[in-house]
């Protein structure tokens, strides 16, 4: 520690200060004033604009507008219309009589009154303001106050289209895909929305700050050793704070991290995907420890990280709960809050001090983190692969390429990664754990890798007694 | 209808999706998903700044403040100044002790403190901070802190002017003129300020959308056959919900337009009137139904729709209640509001989702509607009308016109036409009804105008006559 | 007065407006209608921003930084961060678990996490995200995600530096200085630091404006006449409202203005002053009337103005209870909101319009006021003098003088004058009474100079003297 008999003065002085006696003259022109830089670092530049700014014509608005996005929790959607904004667009969600889904743009055609007032109908959505009703790919199906026969108003509606964007609803939550019509993706089914025994339970939050900022977390594991667990209480389990070896990955449609963990006589090996651009997926987050062995465990969350705008991020996913992850009994409307981000969301402001979550952390970055004022290291590497990732999507599809788009392989959905495998691997020689622990990682991924070109039971089977005999090597 | 047999797949496979199963591929190359074209419509031009930018210099602005404006209802200022803004201009309005209102800048013209501060005096306002004492004029009568020898104070006092602009009160309503002084016009005298045996009772409400929205809404006549009948419950009778033939008229002093209907064996004649720039008088509108004969009734209201500024009005008027409008018994304050836009004010957003009014249906439009995306009609005539209208006013003001200005004729107040007349007029022949009923209305127009050079009594029984003789023809 | 036959005609019409009767064409070419002045004086011209904008880099934010800086009532920090904004700045202001006060830049240095959530450490400040640890000057002590023995990691914590202030505390009062740290002054200590007798109860408060009209309010001694006492309720003693006689003085380090009132047989002479550049002090202000003896009373409050940002300011300082000044029964909560505005601050909207204090006079001046749009006079000398001084100083700072420092002489603290003074000096001559209070004015303060090269009581001892000197000359 720096201790120096000049500090103990200044300590000594400083006491007596609080207690209220003349203050020592501060030192002006010792070397301990010239170590106060605020005074030469107070700019502030602008932000990264090419991987933040979202609207309407901004390149990395464009790139998410790419790919189905999740957009709202079905339930929330009832015999009302509801006002959203995304991707910096005011729109209207709603679900007419005939239980099809729309997303509009909010202002009429007619004259722009807001469909948030809108009509539910049997077929699509009509304006309060003069009742032109809207099917839900935006045709005009009625202008009411026109004259049947009106030749010129049937004109309008053919000629003209009110913008809307399809949308669709899979296991409690909607989608919707807000890119050129003429490349529209398929929708991609990823291996994790359909695992026996595992409950997918939809949810959504608001985080009031960047997108980048929200879904960067999901690449920087070495968060959950402090946010989670050294700086406060341990929100999971403690063993969470035990430093990990981490790596990471740029795979074809994500990237990974991979974090390995001695516990005990185990080794904990945990993967956490990103999967372009805006979804992240991990592990079991309530109720991992690594104390248990686990062979194969799976996701316990699967989120998009939608921008509202440029300072707000919509966030709609599902929970998982099975015994594959999360156990169900662990399934609480104040745990999915907490899997979101390590504390339950209503709190009061010193509540918020003293056991600061994700919410706390991204939300204080500001409305938009102005990376010129970073300083990153080794541990922010995966944050810093995944930017550099999402800029060089973000320019390939500028120069007119293609873009990523995930697809299901022939025979089945498309595998990820995440989620935990405890191997019982007692230690072997303590000088060279952290090698031992390294090795474990990578077989374990390469056994993961093996189950690709299988699906369903079968590419779990592979998996699982691929890890079992790693472990037996060890025994 | 749009029914094709894919349709019906697509909704039989939406319908698997929303019960959790492996959605279809939704089509991507299929003309379906070109209609959507919410991506090539996210364009948000300009507004149409020549008819809604209302700050001081502008043209709009400048066209509005060559009117007496009604600012505020009279029993709202007692004892204290009221901060109020209009035309972007932030002014305080207040009586003083000597019964006289007055509307002065708002700040101080010695050190700027703001007079919502001020102490009303016997005359004028003093400021709170120094005590300089104002008349309403802006007359700077005292400057307490000088020595009151001093002839730079006295000087002073008599050079400078603090800012006002003239104000009066009538029937329960303060009005103010904000233009040029030296073309201050008098007070225009409407007939339907005194019509015996109807009371006006004053009122005042804000809507937080730019002025255009609120005022061209009277020129709308068939909204209210659906915002305020058939896109939810009938707010008034359901016989609103008749669509009409309507018809526009460009006059000297105001825009005009009429809707007859068909009501059983009566045909309603109702005229709406738009007084350029900014006030909006129409017939009775709570108890109103056409089911009952009327002649030549009047107008429950005649309100100014004041710019407080771009994106905020202030509605400022009289209802009026008697037999000639809508009865005495409807007097209540939940009835003026009903009649201001339909519904009360004070709701939950719930509420004014499933029963929207205007309030709604216009800051539903955005603060200041932009005009470039709407996509007007036939119904719209009206509408277009009048804003070509205002806008041939501003560009002649802008040119050096004179504004145009109401005055009364020599023997009375100005006559205006708003008002319902129902003749029992039957059906005569099934396939010319709707002759019938254009030829009805061209009579009543033309009956209504031949009372202009008459005042009051005679004036009504003139045109109740040629009513009444125009009904028998039919009998 | 300005009463006219004319001006009785209007006004009996006007009445015949309220009473709802037809009102008279207001006359439109009379000289009357040229007094209303509005529509010609509708300008908004910019702010003065040399002497009101504050942010990083401006002039007038460069001169207030070089001065050490009351930023918070030590009580209000305990063991949680607050984030607090002081020149345009984010920052975070706490105390260790060792009791030493840190200011630091609000973003974490690695990821910009905001330490408001930080944990308070025995040494410093833990960001709640990745763990960085930071000692009051900035110094990154620790960045445990970094393998401990990370060549990179330590050279990054030795060659950054996370921005810091330095600050300290002293009487219940957290201190600190926001500029060149090369040039850090001493902090100076003023004589009123330290009274025998009196008691410094530390406080804080907001006013939601720019510093400037919160600051030169002290060298408006004229506003008391009216503000506190006249326009409504003496919120003072009434013989506040007693016409003085004003005398401004522009010394080395302050700006001082001297009240002189005649109190039935006493002259009372009062001295505020402003040290530059945002401290205000002036006398006793409950319990001070005029009317008893008093010989070198002391201040009642002595203040610093710190800039938030360009439109609100943090006002912090001492209040001031003992004989010598506002005697101790007064010293309750509600009594320091009222020395620090007249009236206490909690109070609805049409309290603060019926009892106006300079809360309101200050704050509706506007966010920041436009000195363009005045009319100063003679009694607005002593805040033009300020303002001019303040001008002087900004620009001698940018042509780059040595900013004026404050330093105690060598003998002890720095004395001040703020106070009243209150001798038994009956009318001699009614016609030559003003001269005579004149006189004894600066008869006092030649008196209270001469006391300048002493201190503590030999000071009070030498002044006091003199005083009673003086007043027997006229017994």
């Amino acid at each position: 520690m720096w201790l120096t008999l000049w500090e103990n003065a200044i300590r000594r002085k400083l006491r007596e200060l609080a207690e209220g006696q003349r203050p020592m003259v501060i030192e002006t022109q010792g070397p301990s004033m010239s170590r106060y830089r605020g005074y030469f670092q107070r700019d502030v530049p602008e932000e990264d604009k090419e991987l933040t700014h979202v609207g309407p014509g901004t390149p990395c608005g464009e790139y998410l507008r790419q790919y189905w996005q999740a957009i709202a929790v079905s339930s929330e959607i009832k015999d009302l219309p509801k006002a959203i904004r995304l991707l910096g667009e005011d729109l209207v969600l709603f679900r007419d009589l005939g239980g099809r889904v729309g997303l509009l743009h909010r202002h009429c055609s007619h004259r722009l009154a807001s469909l948030e007032y809108g009509i539910i109908s049997e077929r699509g959505i009509r304006c309060c303001y003069h009742g032109w009703l809207y099917d839900i790919d935006g045709t005009i199906l009625e202008t009411p106050g026109e004259p049947g026969d009106s030749a010129a108003a049937a004109k309008l509606r053919e000629t003209n289209q009110h913008g809307a964007y399809p949308a669709c609803e899979y296991k409690g939550l909607i989608f919707a895909y807000l890119g050129h019509p003429d490349k529209t993706p398929s929708f991609p089914i990823y291996d994790t929305f359909e695992i026996p025994g595992v409950e997918l339970v939809p949810y959504s939050v608001i985080f009031r700050c960047n997108w980048l900022q929200v879904t960067e977390n999901g690449m920087d594991p070495v968060h959950s050793m402090f946010l989670h667990t050294r700086v406060s209480d341990p929100q999971f389990s403690e063993t969470w704070g035990v430093q990990g070896e981490v790596q990471y990955y740029d795979g074809k449609l994500a990237v990974y991290c991979t974090i390995g963990r001695r516990v005990l006589d185990n080794v904990w090996v945990r993967v956490q995907e990103n999967i372009l651009p805006n979804i992240t997926q991990s592990g079991a987050v309530l109720s991992m420890d690594g104390k248990t062995t686990k062979y194969f465990g799976r996701n316990s969350f699967f989120r998009w990280c939608v921008p509202i705008d440029d300072t707000n991020t919509l966030v709609v996913g599902w929970a998982s709960f099975g015994d594959r992850t999360d156990p169900k009994e662990w399934n609480t409307v104040e745990n999915i809050e907490k899997l979101e981000q390590g504390e339950v969301f209503d709190r009061s402001y010193e509540e918020e001090q003293r056991r600061p979550g994700d919410l706390a952390a991204q939300t204080g970055q500001g409305p938009i983190a102005i990376h010129k004022k970073e300083h990153l290291v080794s541990s922010d590497t995966g944050v810093a692969k995944f930017r550099a990732r999402l800029r060089r999507e973000i320019r390939a599809l500028q120069r007119g390429n293609q873009p990523l788009e995930p697809r299901e392989p022939p025979n089945g959905p498309i595998p990820t990664y995440s989620g935990d495998t405890v191997l019982r691997i007692p230690i072997l020689d303590p000088q060279n754990d952290v090698r031992l622990i390294r090795d474990t990682v990578k077989s374990v991924l390469k056994i993961l890798a093996e189950g690709d070109q299988l699906v369903g039971n079968e590419r779990d089977e592979r998996v699982i007694l691929g890890l079992k005999e790693l472990e037996s090597h060890y025994q």
